[in-house]
């Protein structure tokens, strides 16, 4: 049995910042998710992999109790793979090159333990493969999603028919106004809400996060990072420590969305200070609980 | 006896956004502060302005109990005059024409009744004129002072003179980074400390507010609003009435300048909705404290 079901990409990452670079690295957002998830509960991963893909990267993975039993390995093909690079401002990646190999063809086809999860996170991926993912789950408690820019231009239809059916809306600022086609965050929020979810996050990367429900609004602060090496995969620690934190505690009042923000954010700020899963792999829960601490004090007046 | 001098421009100003235009209307960083200063405390302006300043604005002012023995009146001159307009997104004036008139020859003189005053407002004006004022307090409990891009670019030197001099330092996110050369605003906020100041404010508009001290650090949620009509004289509102609240509590406390932050941005969020001060000659101190109460709902988790 899993505690909550994470589709997403599974990568291998070249990376270059102004602090240095990184090839081949473990990444993509079912990768960042489920070890972010990880923190607080077992997730179980939906993605597909290639031949390529490093034995030692899913041991990585074993290690934290993720299960696996969702992971496709396609034989004589080759693992997704995304190159990009920041500027010195470190606010948005740059993609370089996108090889979709195995993803060209990928049909979930979720294990049996995963069809009765009760959270889900549908990570950043084609939106037909978030929709083909949550058809096959039979009862949700909450289903958790995120997109990307790519999608929104490319297939900006079928992101709305995946916004119609999920509780939580997870999408960055410049995508909400570039969705809704509007500047104002505000707005943009109160419209994402129309179509359906019951609360909409707008992740603003070094300026913290947003909630939008219908009676309320929450305003997450961001952590004041000094050294941001590689902002890959922030995102998708947000969202899947969000999702992990609200399936440990199995509460999903607008109150405990707001704790699981702000544990989202713990992770992903830790994440931001290293390449690929380099810092997340040397840190544990106490740590995690100890910048939660900290982003109280950040905020309190 | 005033509770805060405010030395900053007196302006006829005309804006265009896309929501509408306003032409000579009331402006200026003194008369923005002030009148946000007034919701708390007895302010006292340092500025000046020509003979076709308006007599009602001066009236406005007046019933707000703003001391305007420090304003010069010019005879056979005009008044300071800023041009400006907002793009779709609002987030940062474009200066069409700016006319110094009055403003390129000011030398001020504080009335004596300002020289004992505790809290000081250095608003956005040119550095040396900061000076000129600051060098005529007798003994000032705290100096806040606020700068702007066109003063970095130009006098930046000075404007490095005036931070040594001075306790809390405002500026916005992008004037933070152009002045440190950094785009990390932790570093450019440590950087601003290392100069002198006992804090750093950097006003990030819709993302809220950072404060730096050497010992913590904040984060100002900023209020959802839906219609932004007007942001200028927001960062002049927030500086103003940041340095009332100070002014009034007397107590320049950490902690104290986190709840003057949050009054701040209550003002500056109520400004926003309107061209000029028509939204501020609206409201009452009950309304602003409803905003500060509400932003106690946006940052709780």
């Amino acid at each position: 049995m899993v505690d909550a079901v994470i589709v997403g990409t599974m990568a291998l990452d070249s990376i270059e910042t102004p602090f240095g670079k990184a090839e081949g690295v473990l990444g993509g957002s079912a990768t960042y998710a489920s070890y972010a998830a990880s923190f607080f509960c077992r997730p179980g991963i939906v993605a597909v992999v290639g031949e390529d893909f490093p034995q030692d990267a899913l041991q990585i993975l074993g290690k934290r109790n993720i299960s696996l039993d969702g992971l496709k390995k396609e034989k004589n093909a080759k693992t997704f793979r995304w190159q990009g690079s920041y500027e010195y401002d470190m606010n948005e990646a740059k993609t370089l090159k996108t090889e979709l190999n195995v993803l060209a063809s990928f049909k979930p086809d979720l294990p049996a333990e995963y069809r009765d999860a009760r959270f889900i996170f549908l990570g950043n991926i084609d939106p037909q493969l978030q929709l083909d993912v949550l058809s096959q789950i039979r009862s949700p408690n909450l289903v958790i999603a995120d997109t990307m820019n790519f999608w929104i231009e490319h297939k900006r239809e079928k992101v709305k028919e995946v916004i119609k059916k999920i509780d939580v809306l997870l999408l960055n600022d410049g995508e909400a106004r570039e969705l809704f086609e509007m500047p104002n965050l505000s707005r943009a929020g109160k419209s994402a809400l129309g179509m359906g979810p019951r609360a909409v996050i707008i992740k603003k990367g070094e300026h913290g996060a947003l909630l939008f429900t219908r009676a309320a609004h929450f305003s997450a602060p961001s952590y004041p990072l000094e050294n941001v090496v590689d902002p890959t995969g922030c995102g998708d620690c947000f969202g899947g420590g969000l999702t992990g934190f609200l399936a440990k505690t199995d509460d999903v009042s607008e109150w405990n969305v707001r704790k699981a923000m702000i544990y989202g954010s713990a992770i992903a700020s830790h994440n931001a200070e290293g390449f690929g899963l380099e810092v997340l792999k040397k840190i544990s829960i106490v740590d995690v609980e100890r910048r939660f601490n900290e982003f109280k004090s950040i905020r309190e007046f």
